[in-house]
């Protein structure tokens, strides 16, 4: 396993150097090395060897390594599934799909990206075939991202958040729009570059086991538990890099809280995609988008930006979180996000089952935004061609960024009730209490729990809507006065 | 092959991202990932399977492939005469000894880290042994870097330059100093960065296919022939950078000139060490301190650093070439920098074949300066303490460097019976006749032939120092007027 752990940090290396610092010229061998390494995992990983060793371990198991022992078991067995024959056609197509993708979605030309999506629909059909599932087809996939979830907990979370969510955008666009335009501008990448740094060392990212670099499109990675790396982008709208960084270094907090004596084993990291989404989330929306916080930081931001140095911390405060139905799910804001990851979700059941042909998905789109958003996109570019996942064969990836958020919300209702003083603390800059309480329930967890075991320590109930219904209408009840 | 190489390109990744990138805090887990990737590397490279295609293979080769299988086969063989057990030993003993050497020379203890330097040494005897050699012990260790060379090769070089090289350098002292004090001060180093990246754009390492970073300790490294990088360091002396950054533009320009044909084989790259270094001194050395060099870039660095700007190229020329014995190694002059090595392969040859005990290296160490530089260093962190090399355990590596400098000179001497005007090309900022010619003679051979057969074939002679001796002469005579 010390092998398999050595090969995925050598992809995870090459990885983040492809999006950071790669020169264009390496990308073929980038290509090459990251296939065969890709391979040599995969034949070491589910070798006769290993499966008898986990066996034999699983006998004898004691202690945190049962924990470890499922958690090797369960990634084998979706590994092994799988046949390579099947992993490898998967991988030719998306390279191919995502080459695809990408002129399609310049020219606008969907009809011609709907052969090579049909295909990858196709494969996705295979695979879950080769998993397994006993309800609906969705299950085999989105379990992948999210161990147990399946399509009816999706389709009970979707179902609980979409009225009311749909009705407080209408109450939100009826009040009038929130005008955020003083936050555009041509900002100075060094002095985003050291704000973004100050802030994420100063909710507790710690950079002496991380840095912080650039990419088009942010996210994190690590090597363990002593690196751990963020990345962020620069923009016109200067929430951009902020929220970005902030997004980032909640997903870096987690990692960087494994226990030590778990480094490198399967049992280090985020115990799913929703839990990860749920801390970036917290960090980015419930501390970085709160009043209080920019009570502590505004003046600092206004003295690298002189330029918006009139604004009230009431008056950012409002600006940072203006809600505005729009096209673009990577834009969207807290409150409208959900509604986009609804559309695809929906999309992706009705096409897995055959309900909706892949000819067919541009207006099944348009008519979902027009439904769940009031807004039509009028290109299928700023439409069903939008996001990469699709292309990359990631079906049923979807509804975890949701989860995401719901999650945030019911873990902060819980944390409150051991410190009520959230405010009071980013104020001051304070966010050791707040970290150590996450870092206690969450992320010295690591996988050792189920997802749905661990939502359950943390908060004493399974996953459910009410905190963060109740915590956006709230807040946004009073951020537009309705 | 493949395979193999995927996993030296994992490892080539970590160790520049170690080197530029990485969090203090990744280091352990770095040393776990480094030791499982070249464990594997070692197993897959010398696997009875792998032994047996390739003298498969060997017996049905044509064309460049007779030529690949030789390289294959030197590089397999290598791999293969040293057991598994020492190699593991070895790297063992080298990561502490780098903690030992570390601590030994900021203490200025050389007792102390005598016994770990012992059993390096010892080491070094033991791979000699399995390597095998017929004359000196030397050889063994000697050829792991340059193919083909023997002690005897090395002595007889050192020979022909001893002599003069050390009466030069007494005319000089006694012509009296140059004067560049003023290329030391606090530069900036955004701007260093960006100057560095012109001249070395200007003489024709492409920036589409590598990068500049920096590292405390330049260094060229590379994944394929399309992503070749270089580092490069901000210190006090202005030179550091500018001839840091040619130095290593030299390296990259070898490894980006491989054929496309050979990429990610073993056919790729620079032939051997000496050979590599002939070009890093050609560049920073040959064209980077020529004064038609400076005619053209003078005025740009002027611009980016005013505080030199009343300096005449005259001026800059003489200062940027000032000979000065000194104890350091790294930042010798042009001139002097063989009498460092020298005493490094006198000093490996004395302790190998026992005729000098580690316990008494210092004061030969410190004799043998005196003799060659005319200075004795007061502390052993000056003294024999100053390397890295041996804590690594390479033994047999200096000699290389020597190597370089002679055969960059006699290469250039052929250069210029095709491109006599090359002073002329400089001033207008025109590398490409001279890269072209390096291009067709060297950097596209790869490693088609032996380093000794290839000087042949680019020089028409095997190495010798006559061009040198007679290039530097003539420099420095008029430079010091002698």
């Amino acid at each position: 396993m010390g092998d398999v752990n050595a090969l995925g940090a050598a992809m995870a290396m090459m990885d983040w150097d492809q999006q950071t610092y790669m020169p264009r010229g390496g990308a073929e061998a980038r290509a090459t090395h990251l296939e065969c390494l890709s391979r040599m995992r995969h034949q070491m990983f589910t070798s006769d060897e290993v499966q008898k060793d986990v066996v034999d371990a699983v006998a004898e198991a004691s202690g945190d390594d049962v924990a470890l022992l499922r958690v090797i078991k369960r990634d084998l067995d979706l590994a092994t599934k799988l046949p390579s024959e099947l992993v490898g056609r998967k991988s030719k197509l998306a390279a191919i799909a995502h080459e695809d993708w990408v002129a399609a979605r310049s020219k606008n030309d969907f009809k011609g990206f709907a052969p090579t999506l049909e295909k990858m629909f196709d494969i996705a059909r295979e695979e879950a075939e080769h998993l397994g599932y006993t309800d609906h087809i969705y299950d085999a996939l989105t379990d992948q991202y999210e161990e147990g979830a399946t399509a009816a907990d999706w389709t009970a979370m979707y179902e609980s958040i979409k009225q009311p969510q749909v009705e407080l955008v209408k109450a939100i666009q009826a009040a009038g729009p929130i005008d955020d335009s003083r936050l555009y501008g041509d900002w100075d990448k060094a002095k985003q570059s050291e704000f973004t740094e100050m802030i994420s060392k100063a909710v507790g990212f710690d950079f002496n086991r991380g840095r912080q670099d650039t990419a088009p499109h942010p996210f994190c990675t690590g090597w363990s538990v002593g690196d751990i790396r963020l990345t962020t982008r620069y923009k016109p709208y200067l929430g951009s890099a902020i929220f970005g960084t902030l997004h980032e270094s909640g997903h870096g907090m987690y990692e960087q809280g494994s226990p030590k004596a778990w480094d490198l084993t399967s049992l280090a990291g985020g115990v799913s995609l929703g839990f990860h989404e749920s801390q970036s989330r917290t960090w980015e929306n419930i501390v970085g988008r709160s009043k209080s916080f920019w009570v502590r930081f505004l003046p600092d931001l206004q003295k690298a930006f002189p330029a918006i140095a009139d604004l009230s911390v009431d008056q950012f405060y409002r600006q940072i979180n203006r809600v505005n139905p729009s096209l673009i799910r990577v834009e969207a804001d807290e409150l409208t996000y959900n509604l986009h990851t609804l559309v695809r979700f929906e999309i992706e059941c009705a096409v897995l089952t055959d309900e909706l042909k892949v000819k067919d998905m541009p207006e099944a789109w348009n008519d979902k935004y027009e439904k769940y958003l009031g807004v039509r996109p009028t290109t299928d570019s700023e439409g069903c061609l939008q996001d990469v996942h699709w292309s990359m064969g990631s079906i049923g990836y979807f509804p975890t960024y949701s989860m995401g958020n719901i999650l945030s919300y019911q873990i902060w209702n819980s944390l409150q009730k051991d410190i009520p003083n959230t405010d009071e603390l980013f104020a001051k800059g304070d966010f050791e209490p707040v970290l150590s309480w996450l870092q206690a329930k969450i992320y010295s967890q690591g996988r050792k729990f189920t997802p749905k075991q661990l939502i359950l320590n943390a908060t004493g109930e399974p996953m459910n809507a009410k905190y963060y219904l109740d915590g956006l209408s709230a807040k946004y009840h009073e951020l537009y006065n309705i």
